[in-house]
């Protein structure tokens, strides 16, 4: 029988009652909802609500579900509309009166937001752990690489040669700014709802800074009614997801290019590949693939849950059952994906002979040759437009400019000497960039070092959170 | 032992094993996918590719293994990456080297891509049903109320008096307009991509007209490439989806308007309804406001696919792996609100009085005052002006229009007679407009029998879908 | 003053005239307003509703207003509202009292629809043509370059040889579902609200079905509050330009690729390229790249509407003055970007010879040598694996298959022998597919002859819009 | 000529022009991009790089520029392809050589990410200002409206009764979040990318600290690469704003329903009402429902960015020109969407009297009366079935709660006493409510203050931006 059988002459029909129910996808919050249980009759006790014996037997009852439910013993109902009912229902059952004080002062409008923040916090702290996993990842294969040369891409036509290892922490300070979206969304799930009760706070004496105390929330929410009704922290989760999930997709439509044959800059580990059940010579970057791929799902998470939001009048509705599914599949989605980008990386194959040669193609020196002629007195404009008619010419008789003989050189212009030489190889022309976050080795030196202790303080942070 | 061995010096990790798998989500094609291998292999056996009898060991084999899943019998192997392999598998353990020839001139890419579409045909069906089972619904709702007046609204202000049956309608011509998005996803979907191989089409002399005949689909695919890598069909299923919520999502806020005390114009059922644990009055329109919820992660989904899609290079990409889920999830929301819907409206009591009372209320007659004035040949702008002056006359009394004597209306203006009365009726106002599609009687009397008449055209459709 | 003064005491503010404006985003509907005002006007007229003579009057001096608009000429007042307005306002003040009776039985309700919907038709006839010049486009480039042999990819590795053009044409099938799609909306658009007023009808006798055959449309729209509420066809169009443009993504995708310098397939012209203004070699796929990037805008058109039409209630409401911009702005870009897509397409450069060097790399003959031995005998499997580790004995050795010795083949499996070589050929490869659909020279014939017949009775249907 | 001649054959097309362009776009940020330019030069000067006295020239060309563009004067050239063309090109039309070095050691790619930084602190800044205007407007009218009690919704029906300024606070606590999303994309765009050319840093000697310093940048960005391809911080800024957005559209929804004829909550001034031009009696809650419809477009421009950046390779790429459009637009609506709320609040007038009447119906008092038998002894399961069973029975004898006799009372339960009264006025049931966060009067006190405080450090906080 429902809890609210008074008022109704008609039970819910069948269909609407598996319509309604959400128990599937609450169930990965029952550790959330029995610590949360646990807290409120402590407090309850405390304030005198109810008897302190009552609340030890609640905690210890609940606590034997928990150790059911952990080693999968426990006994679901499908008649259970959720997981509040599930656990409340076994816990009367078993411990009878004194389990039906439990729920005293509070309702399950309360009770889900509590839940479902505890929930988040847990999410978000996994979270970041792997973002630094995943940035610790990259440091290594910086410095793996540090002096690596590879071809710099504007548009995906070459344009200066840069480091391999510059390239990579690129992505290293991406998944940095990640990492304080994941900590920002966390300081939003930081605060108690439970007290609230259904909407407007209860006539029962809660201490409601002692369950904060007692669940590890920052404070209790200032307003009863925003309390049940904010969803805010699990839209700054699916935000932080997305934008993290973009910054992967790119990483990945790079390794999916560089894996081609034409590129040939990395060859991904038999691990990391799978082939095809037609073509005996395929090996493919599936799970790069994949990742971009899911890109998609953690984006359409977000916006579902800035749709069901769109216009909903105070305080608990009951589109609000719709918040908790895509926050739990994104936040799986993206620490799956930073794991498989961590196994990627560390076990591919880097061609740094392939990335040399293709440094030396696609005249990445040209900006350098017309520096050259800059610094010989030549204005940059007109030495811009007499390099580019090089590269034309170069183009038509199929040569690099590493090919022209000086002649060729001084037909374009006389201030050209052989000394120009020296700006046409790629290594030089990395190293001499220097500039504070420049490609140079002796910046990227400093880079590295500066990633390194932000990664460790990020570290330490997440240890806190 | 993976399918691709020869190439690969080690096998892909746990992790990958289970982060690339998507059995869990392919399960529910396996009818589909076994009917495509049976048509292959009939396929294969008439173009003398393999022998007749090899052909019939391979369906009989198939058609057990169906039954096994149909039962719940199947055992499935966590190691089997997809339904295809798990099928294909169990087949040849089974029927041994007959088994091992289905898969000629076959890849999973067009297998794959055919067991999609003939999923989606058979999603897009359902839903094709359920909503002119939905509409039906509607029809008779609108017959039941015909001549229930209810005041209409722009911007939520009572604006002029409508017939509820004629509001009712309106709902019913924009699921007619969602049946066309449903049948056109269907022709969208209705080609067959089998034959097409991994990308190029194969060497072997398939007959892809005979396995389009025996699928049951409208045409082959003119080209394979884009047979492996279009997914068009399930955008178009997912945007379908998304505009049909969007209009239930508008329903459901109008039955969550109407059920509050202040409307009051519609109780739902019990068995539509649900309580409080903690108020023992609350009687909550759950299931319209969840439906309005799913509106969410239904954009959501289409949003998802679109993202995944932008950008891919030619021809199947692993992304594409993230097509399906959206989808199924998508047509299974709607379906299941499109159901919950025909039980709120088969099941509620519609309060007329209510909504007669609050017809004449906000003065929803002022529009033919106005009128009144006008054909007495005042200029309709000073018409207008003059009952507006009348309407704040009336506000600032707590009058209504009715409720103003022939001495009050005269101060306005000496035009009004005695027979503006007649003028006052929200039932007469009602009944007056009888433009084509307006809401007078006569008008919805026409309507109705439109909309019957392309609900039987509908139905006959979708019978031969 | 506003037309409402009547029952209010105070203007708007200043602020909220302005933030309530619409004036700049309806501007380039005035031709739609006109022409939908003319037909009101006839048919009131021919309805005995206002004097021929009148209807006369405000026909010329619309089409006055009009000439002044197209000119330029026409003076704006920033206090008009919206198009609407302005129009009439012009209108009385030019020829007094006849103007003031054009609004009869009319609202800016069932005329701000009508205007959207023939707007919305005059850019789908307008997007239908220029996919059909897209497509032509790309049947002339697949003519030009039929017998080209590329790789053909998927997960963007080597899979089996191709022909260009077979590749070009998956792209036309694309384009040709994006017809079907742009068609959809046209239909769903083109049904006349006109006449539906505020929401109800009206009292006057007005002719729906004479001001939809004046204006064009198929057929009055049945209910009035569903004409002046519905935007379904805002999303069809919006969802037509929404894939049109994915569809554009991918084929830019390639075309990006292909400009690398390590594929190298194609160049772009001049005309469609652009420079540095620092590096003088680059020569950037700028245009590509813009119309991959403005597929994100398209994509945000569609999901903003379906945000603002959720849980809209019946009937008007001053939200869908949101429903324009989006539109306007999603077939402007999808024309635009189809406009630069052709003119890429004619002037670049294909590079038939890298194509084909890259055909022959990346051992796309795999396929084709498994099956040379599955076709003498040995098992499908068996020989999958055979040809595996034959690649893998390669790729240690930096040879291609074409580069082994018989006597390497035959370390392997003896039933290789002399004829495996005209199995190692791309061209030979690629001509060998002719299942319907497949690369085959034969089949690609096949292809473009349906191609052709398609394009020219699209065009037919297109011309009748 | 375009300034990449050298390597070009052939100009761009006059399309192309065009379709590249983005000077109508970037128009907005010309402050931006001569503050950018101005320090630019002044550290090329100090670091020797150019001469002092062209640093002079240069900065004050700019000024004269920038009093032009201020004034209205300046002539645009529409074959000027983006604002950094349009400046620099006027700057060495006028000043000459010493304009031409301006652009030394920087690349437009540094520059526009530059610009649009400096952009988006400005966007941030007047967000945050504004969010704090609201923020003090809410407190204002719940500290006028303190002790208005109202009935509380769940599920839209009447819950239990609450103050009407507990209620507004639930929402400044909403756009209390929201200025802490505001702060986070401000702190995210405020590091600076000048000094990263194109994408590798450069050869010149730049002080990237020095510009970072004379912009008001917190520091330079450490990786050149992932400074001229990061928009994040535009993410960010969209992000706050959906969210900001949304929040206000569930306000607005609230104000819409309160300004219905049914509810009659509240009466928006004539300054934010529109009436309409056919019913006299209309007075539309207008600027509420563009807001709310506002919201789709703010969603509709996240979801652009995100798709737009999804899968793009490092650096830059010319689909990120697509990132401003959006982002200015969405700043813009946010802004103006919040002017306009405060203009409702500040002047609606509240019906406190219908909000106390509707306070009472619904059967608001029945969980006190359920907690008076549980005090009484009764277990709450079942006080809480005796309350249903009387609301059954109010229900169908159309009374409420209070109207019912003791004797009526105690046919339920003899545990009624004439003290049940008490516990059925609205007012004191919500006095009642005092713990912390609760809608009881001391608790809102409570409330009240610390939202005084936080408003107070807020907006010190924000001066500081």
């Amino acid at each position: 029988m429902a809890l609210w059988s008074g008022r109704f002459e008609q039970g819910v029909s069948e269909f609407t009652q598996e319509f309604g129910a959400s128990l599937e996808d609450d169930k990965s919050m029952y550790a959330q909802d029995i610590a949360g249980s646990i807290a409120h009759a402590k407090m309850l006790a405390r304030q005198g609500v109810i008897p302190q014996e009552d609340a030890e037997k609640i905690e210890a009852g609940l606590l034997k579900i928990k150790g059911q439910i952990d080693a999968g013993t426990f006994e679901w109902d499908v008649n259970d509309e959720d997981i509040h009912m599930a656990v409340e229902g076994a816990l009367i059952r078993d411990i009878g009166a004194p389990g039906a004080r439990l729920h005293t002062g509070r309702s399950r409008n309360d009770q889900v937001a509590t839940d479902i923040r505890l929930l988040a916090k847990d999410m978000l702290r996994e979270l970041a752990k792997e973002n630094c996993k995943l940035r610790k990842t990259l440091l290594l294969a910086a410095e793996k690489n540090f002096d690596v040369v590879m071809p710099g891409y504007t548009h995906m036509q070459h344009a200066q040669p840069v480091l391999f290892s510059h390239h990579l922490l690129a992505y290293f300070w991406m998944f940095t700014r990640d990492l304080k979206r994941i900590a920002f969304a966390f300081e939003d799930a930081d605060a108690n709802p439970l007290g609230s009760a259904a909407l407007a706070g209860t006539t029962y004496p809660l201490d409601r800074f002692y369950t904060t105390e007692l669940l590890g929330f920052d404070h209790p929410i200032p307003n009863s009614m925003d309390a049940v009704s904010d969803r805010d922290y699990l839209l700054d989760l699916l935000f932080a997801c997305s934008v993290s999930m973009m910054h992967l997709s790119r990483l990945c439509e790079e390794i999916i290019t560089w894996s081609t044959t034409e590129f040939g800059f990395v060859t991904l580990s038999d691990e990391y590949s799978t082939g095809s059940s037609i073509m005996p010579q395929k090996k493919n970057p599936d799970f790069a693939e994949l990742t971009r791929g899911k890109s998609g799902r953690v984006v359409g998470n977000l916006v579902a849950l800035l749709v069901t939001m769109k216009g909903l009048p105070l305080a608990y509705n009951k589109d609000l059952q719709e918040c908790k599914q895509g926050a739990i599949d994104s936040a799986k989605t993206l620490r799956d994906c930073m794991t498989c980008m961590e196994g990627m990386i560390d076990t591919w194959t880097v061609h740094t002979d392939r990335m040399l040669d293709e440094a030396k193609a696609g005249f990445t020196a040209a900006t350098d040759v017309a520096d050259y002629l800059a610094k010989k007195g030549m204005p940059f404009r007109r030495a811009h437009e007499v390099v580019g008619e090089l590269v034309l010419y170069c183009e038509k008789h199929g040569k690099g400019l590493e090919d022209l003989t000086l002649a060729e050189f001084q037909t374009a212009s006389d201030l050209f000497g052989e000394d120009v030489a020296q700006d046409l190889d790629p290594a030089g022309i990395a190293r001499a960039r220097n500039t504070y976050g420049g490609t140079g080795h002796d910046a990227v030196r400093v880079q590295l070092g500066e990633a390194k202790a932000r990664l460790q303080s990020d570290e330490a942070m997440v240890e806190g959170m």
